[in-house]
């Protein structure tokens, strides 16, 4: 098979994003001893600059590890975090002020302009800016206050999956880092890590069950994602995936504000995955999952979900004994091995989907 | 026919929500004449109180009038702004330092729980308050510091339309107050004002131009809304009425994070409706149109478009001239139309839409 344009993609479907997906455990479990430090020397800096707010601003998958960062600072930190729109700075030049506020960046490659001008805008409004990125000579990584090497090593498949994890784990040592006198000893968030690396390895161990799943899957044109709190940014990055690599139309819901009005569109033909994994996230959706069983929706539940009439399949989630905070790192991979596999069974090359590239200069 | 369980819908499908969309005019001239005062005294505290940054709360169509205040708090005012995740509280009960941060919380009824619990822990956590709500007497409006009455009179149509535009409006005079030694003249501002009242009036007059594009959409499954900037709430709530009216699959994007990934979805047989508005966020869209077109997708632009091959309709958006920030206003008027005459084109009762109620009660 001749791939004039495309030299480095090898000629096997799938064999990127299945070789980066396979390699996260390595990843995190480098992560987990190498950002120790680094992230103890940011954290003792943040501290004493005592942010009062923080924004976070990323773009496509970037913008879930955003997500989970915005729930991490309020909810174990208590620090009012915002998501920013990148064309308040790129399209309006707006000017922000911006003191006492850390504005956090979070991208993969480091070279998004529409970042770029937000990292210039922050700290030109007083911001205390710091850079997450999987390279650490890119602009952005060079340009912010600091920075954070999420290294996930090379990532050459347009759909980002290692790259994700890496960012969401350094998120979260960095949160366990910044907490201060309120933080657990180092070791015992190290293997908090650890346990979490264990989970990534026991969700590859099950790629089967999203095989027999994807066939499921197979013909629909259309998905629903739905959870909450901790869970949400799962679900918002399955949709994602399933649309870059599987072409559905993926939509990702917040569990409340599905039933708010979406819901109406829901019928027994109408695909919702749920994700409803151990924990308070997951408590939290019963009454959305008993709302769409009584539709008839094809409802799947991703976790540890029993008792319920209605519920047409479920996806077991890693049961690895982790803090809610930690789950978002293991429960995506299920979701990556659904989109990489249904991309496959629809006969898509998730290494080569319509028109991406790998670096989008969004402006 | 008899109607026992809703026996104040009238029989006639669309009735309610035709009559609240026509009112617009009504409403909004009401507004801009009786809420003056009231904001003039609220953005006098506001000043004095100086907030740091703000976060915006809300579910559903509401939800988009706070991505709206977000961009006006930002661009006008300079303000960081964050919307907020209800969950953080009602589901997580996070403490959350609000010292020296506006919560403003917006919702129709002012009755939905988790909006109550956010507004509970903003106080504790020492934020002033402010709920922008169509029912004074709501726990809401009674709970809040300060409350902003958007009185767009009773809303008995599930589709919300009246009080989204009431709720924009709110929001715009009070920024324009709240800016101070920078604002423009009172008289200034309430002739803007009515410029988009004019403008919501002339979109009005245009219904039979959405008409012919509902005849477009009568048999698709799917819609993709794309805008940047202060045209985006406009197609989020797009997206948003055709899946809660018409039970489209309707997936909204910033223009940006569509060429960023969710694109690869996008062939020939993909409905995308592409709003691009006279000003700065229109002049962005132009990329996205492009990348559009160069897949053929069935696009439509909604604005002032004009020049592109590959565009297979326009939906002209009211010529009003006005400042960019008072558009959306406006521009939602042909989305209210366009899901009104689809969904009673596809047969279904906009104002009975399957299993949703007028007051959701999240937690």
């Amino acid at each position: 098979m001749s791939v004039p344009d495309l030299p480095h993609v090898p000629a096997t479907p799938g064999s990127l994003m299945r070789g980066e997906i396979a390699e996260q455990p390595e990843v995190l479990t480098r992560l987990n001893g190498q950002l120790q430090q680094p992230l103890s020397d940011l954290a003792d800096h943040l501290r004493s600059h005592r942010p009062r707010f923080a924004m976070v601003c990323a773009r496509g998958t970037s913008d879930h590890a955003a997500l989970y960062a915005k729930y991490l600072f309020e909810v174990v930190l208590g620090v009012p975090t915002g998501l920013t729109s990148p064309s308040t700075f790129s399209v309006y030049g707006a000017r922000v002020d911006f003191r006492d506020s850390l504005v956090v960046l979070v991208s993969q490659s480091g070279s998004s302009p529409d970042l770029l001008a937000t990292e210039e805008a922050a700290r030109a409004g007083g911001g205390l800016t710091v850079a997450v990125t999987n390279e650490p000579s890119s602009p952005l990584a060079r340009a912010a206050m600091h920075h954070v090497h999420a290294d996930a090593g090379p990532e050459r498949a347009v759909a980002a999956t290692k790259s994700y994890t890496a960012a969401l784990l350094s998120l979260w040592l960095l949160v366990q880092h910044w907490r201060g006198e309120d933080a657990a000893p180092a070791d015992a968030v190290a293997q908090a890590a650890a346990a979490a690396v264990d989970g990534v390895a026991q969700a590859l161990a099950a790629e089967p069950a999203t095989v027999e799943l994807a066939s499921h899957y197979r013909s629909t044109d259309r998905i629903i994602v739905t959870a909450r709190g901790f869970d949400y940014p799962t679900a918002r990055e399955a949709a994602l995936k399933l649309t870059e690599c599987c072409y559905l139309a993926g939509q990702a819901f917040s569990g409340a504000d599905l039933v708010h009005g979406p819901i109406a569109q829901v019928d027994a033909r109408t695909p919702v995955l749920a994700i409803a994994g151990p924990g308070r996230s997951g408590r939290a959706m019963a009454p959305v999952i008993e709302a769409l069983a009584a539709r008839g929706a094809d409802l799947v539940v991703a976790g540890e979900w029993a008792g319920h009439t209605g519920v047409a399949r479920h996806l077991a989630l890693p049961s690895a004994h982790l803090p809610e905070e930690l789950r978002p790192v293991v429960d995506v991979i299920p979701m990556q091995l659904l989109a990489l596999t249904l991309s496959l069974q629809r006969g898509i090359d998730p290494d080569r989907p319509r028109g991406l590239a790998k670096v989008t200069r969004t402006w």
